[in-house]
């Protein structure tokens, strides 16, 4: 695993994402760095592994913001042109913006997950990112 | 400024941060992340620099988290043991607590700094860290 925790960067590799393992495409890694205050975590995704188009709903507020860590990956929206991603780049994910994120197709990626608090939160994953999406990217 | 941006770290040296001037001793640098969905801002103190001790106040929620990004600091609770802070540990800072944070004596230090959204929030600032108090640290 020594390797799999470099590419993790700073705040860590964790686990195995088992629990949202069905909305991703490949091997992603879940470490929490709190919980108390805000939620805030580090995920590591392996090349290639990207989530599923999701939603985070909220009546009031909510939404996440992604702090980039390590390696090189990828945001896009729904109807969005894809924004590639490196360390230091922070995304702002409104609520009710159906989007994925994920790493490259040749890179390891890690990025902090950071949950803006907010009212009737939920979320809703669609469907996955296919490969005729995935493989325009470079 | 080339030395100050690599100890700044991932995201940023920023600005001086002048309007915080008044609250610190030595030099602080600020940059603002995002203030979007939540106020995220990169402090990056030089050796010696910290804040006074001040308090988040907040009536529901409120805080703040800290998250380590370079070089090597300090944080301390009032009447507890101060805290050696390396990058990746994340400070879960309560509402109501009175604290400081900064840089070590011989480095660097950046940290984020994440507001914990509160009701009726602001932040009171009290004495300086005394000579006395910071040089008991390495």
């Amino acid at each position: 695993m020594t390797g799999e925790n470099e590419r993790a960067g700073l705040f860590g590799l964790g686990q195995p994402n088992d629990a949202f393992a069905q909305y991703f495409i490949g091997q992603s890694y879940l470490n929490p760095v709190t919980t108390e205050g805000l939620g805030i975590f580090n995920v590591t995704f392996e090349p290639g592994c990207r989530n599923n188009w999701h939603i985070h709903h909220a009546s009031k507020g909510g939404g996440q913001i992604l702090l980039c860590i390590s390696g090189r990956g990828w945001y896009q929206e729904w109807d969005g042109e894809p924004r590639e991603l490196h360390p230091g780049d922070a995304v702002v994910i409104p609520p009710e913006v159906k989007h994925w994120h994920g790493a490259a197709r040749d890179s390891w990626f890690a990025h902090l997950a950071i949950e803006v608090p907010g009212e009737e939160s939920s979320n809703e994953w669609c469907e996955a990112v296919t490969d005729e999406v995935y493989s325009r990217l470079k």
